[in-house]
């Protein structure tokens, strides 16, 4: 299955390299104690690009972007194909790690290197993509340039779309533009293949004791906000069978919801009530309203279906229950999935399998071409925050696997199918 | 047990005169909508205070002031006796109602009128008081002219308190005090009695179709704040048996609370969990850190002091419990309530008797002199709000039963005994 050089390829992944240029990156928005502020197109996100991009020349490499920022880092194959992508994002959280994301384009760009180094060229180029503004910290929504990449008229809805200080997302996109004039901006094009690398932020592969992981696919999620009414009234005059208390409402109908998800089958779930905004949220007053958000997921639609079922059952007079987004299950491509499998078994590198809990651009990717990802373990399942770690072990065994990945499939004269990933839908 | 001259002044009570004044005092911060936004020593409550004191003047009654701003209007009696007191306060809620506290000040008023009008002198001179800043709605705590006035230390404490706009307590009496410099400024001084009356701001009299309630004292109460710590992490990728989510915990031990108070008995008893703060409070991160507060109220000490040991039980290295604010229930005088009691029986007015849920001022004059309070029904229990209402027939009934009761405190040559009211420990 394997033509060897991929195993040839992973054989000139440098630990050193990895760790000295994710050690550079993270120098961009580097915060004092620690961690990383690099938002999407901000001056530090920039600097970055223009630092990435210098390295890409060196190791001979094309630069293009596009109307939405996305930056490609291209080795031309022997034929002009469709490339066999990798690569994620470098934007941050406020108070990120120097991993989400950073560690898929890093990881990427060393696969070019080795290239470089090996003196190996594929039939089929192999490209580093950059997604923009994929935490969606700065501006929302996060997968703004992945999605917009692979829906680009999403991009016209984006551009109003206003950061903390109302500078729009055009106004970013333009000071971008202007700051590198020289890179060519080309439209969507066909890819061989996306496959994302990634940290898993979360603490599944770190308890399986695995250094890498087959991902395959993304759970399907559902965000409802609902709204509880009552009436405020004093709580030292107001008998408890006179009242219409909001929050004892919004907590019965949380209970409830927790109540019912406990039948459903436990490992995949996932529900979170994070959000809670209570009004007139004062100590002596009983609450006239009470909102809180829930985050449910899942990796099987029906369940997700049964969920929407009993969220339409709790709707009441004085419970309203809004969907404010929704996204199908995406099953990554299995031929990717037996090709990774087939190259870690090669480079003898353990493997589990899981479902992503988070978003990543990978989830857009896959409406787009064939699309998978890998995940190495995240410490203690800590991501979005300046402890997030793993083990450079693990991250060297992650850059080998993509390494060994990226070169059988951009050598393959036959390109894989793209399988129907359960296509997303967008609220 | 009557003079007579009691029966003879509820005579002279005139509804119009009462429904007018009150009228009159709703245009002082008047809201567009309806309601009125007049904060204590604020530009429109200083103009209501010149109002009131030239009414004063007109009823031949004598000005008084103190450290504090609480304004004394003395109708002189027969003898320099200490005085018969009633009264509120004319400060109120951002968007109050018209009768909260000024309905107790108006009556009173309208008490001396008619005094004047049946030319009545009693024996003990007749006071209403007007106490600053009841509702805490600029400066914090409420009840702080009353406060200070029984414990004319605390008022030390108090002045540097700011309102949301940096203006001390200080700055604003000092205000007030210019404004009016011709009053004289007198000490906490020996009073007969004092006799609020008040708007219930609750349900209870009005389910009893009672127009008038003899109060028998106010509810205990214990405000507690909780916090309960756990771990930030991803919604999607953190298993639910992984969590530390601060909010289930925060949520599970309100419901405990819930549960225990259950068990005790309901009639009296108050609870409510009125504010909720969660970090970092997004909908697709787990909480780490949820505080809630709970506002528990009941007229028995051993009940209060059984929820305190269950608030001690849910302490925990994850579970903050930090007591706010305790206030032992406040016993009402019986002699007084006896003699309220005898007015109603001989102007034919059917009572009901409660215990207050909420604060007033006469919470604390309790500990400086013999207190009761008489409650008028408001309609659904409404108050701290522009709908605030009660039945001008019901206000009138109210006033008369408090002019008779005036009219015979302030004719006995021997005063009531003070009895100890379980006294009030501030935290």
């Amino acid at each position: 299955m394997l033509d060897g050089a991929g195993i040839e390829l992973a054989g000139h992944i440098s630990q050193q390299q990895l760790m000295d240029k994710l050690a550079q990156l993270a120098r961009f928005g580097a915060l004092e104690q620690g961690g990383v502020n690099r938002q999407a197109l901000s001056t530090e996100e920039l600097d970055a690009r223009a630092w990435l991009i210098d390295w890409a020349y060196t190791l001979g490499c094309e630069v293009m972007t596009d109307d939405c920022a996305n930056l490609f880092i291209r080795r031309a194959g022997l034929e002009d194909l469709p490339p066999v992508v990798t690569g994620s994002h470098i934007d941050t959280q406020p108070s990120g790690g120097n991993l989400d994301g950073c560690y898929g384009v890093i990881a990427g760009m060393e696969c070019l290197r080795a290239l470089a180094q090996a003196g190996i060229t594929t039939l089929r180029p192999i490209e580093v993509a950059v997604w923009m503004n994929e935490e969606g910290s700065r501006f929302s929504p996060g997968a703004m340039g992945s999605s917009a990449f692979v829906q680009p008229q999403r991009l016209i809805n984006y551009l109003n779309n206003q950061d903390a200080q109302g500078v729009t997302l055009a106004q970013a996109l333009a000071r971008c533009h202007q700051r590198f004039p020289h890179l060519p901006r080309r439209a969507a094009l066909p890819m061989t293949a996306f496959v994302e690398l990634h940290i898993e932020q979360g603490p599944v592969l770190e308890q399986a004791n695995k250094p890498l992981a087959l991902v395959q696919g993304i759970q399907g999620v559902r965000w409802y906000q609902v709204t509880c009414l009552g009436q405020s009234a004093h709580a030292g005059t107001t008998p408890m069978a006179d009242r219409k208390d909001a929050m004892s409402l919004a907590r019965q109908t949380a209970q409830q919801l927790e109540k019912q998800a406990e039948t459903l089958p436990a490992d995949q779930l996932r529900l979170t009530f994070g959000r809670w905004d209570i009004e007139p949220n004062a100590i002596n007053t009983i609450a006239s309203r009470a909102t809180f958000t829930l985050d449910f997921r899942h990796e099987n639609p029906a369940v997700l279906a049964q969920f929407d079922d009993w969220m339409q059952q709790i709707s009441a007079e004085n419970v309203i229950v809004e969907c404010i987004f929704s996204h199908s299950p995406v099953a990554f491509n299995t031929q990717l999935l037996a090709q990774q499998y087939a190259c870690t078994q090669a480079l003898q590198i353990e493997t589990a399998t899981l479902t992503s809990g988070a978003f990543h651009d990978a989830m857009h990717l896959a409406s787009h071409c064939p699309t998978s990802m890998f995940f190495v373990p995240s410490h203690n399942g800590i991501s979005h925050n300046p402890a997030e770690y793993t083990d450079p072990q693990y991250l060297y065994i992650g850059a080998k696997a993509l390494a060994c990945c990226l070169t059988e499939l951009a050598n393959q004269p036959i390109g894989v199918t793209h399988e129907h990933p359960h296509l997303s839908c967008l609220l």
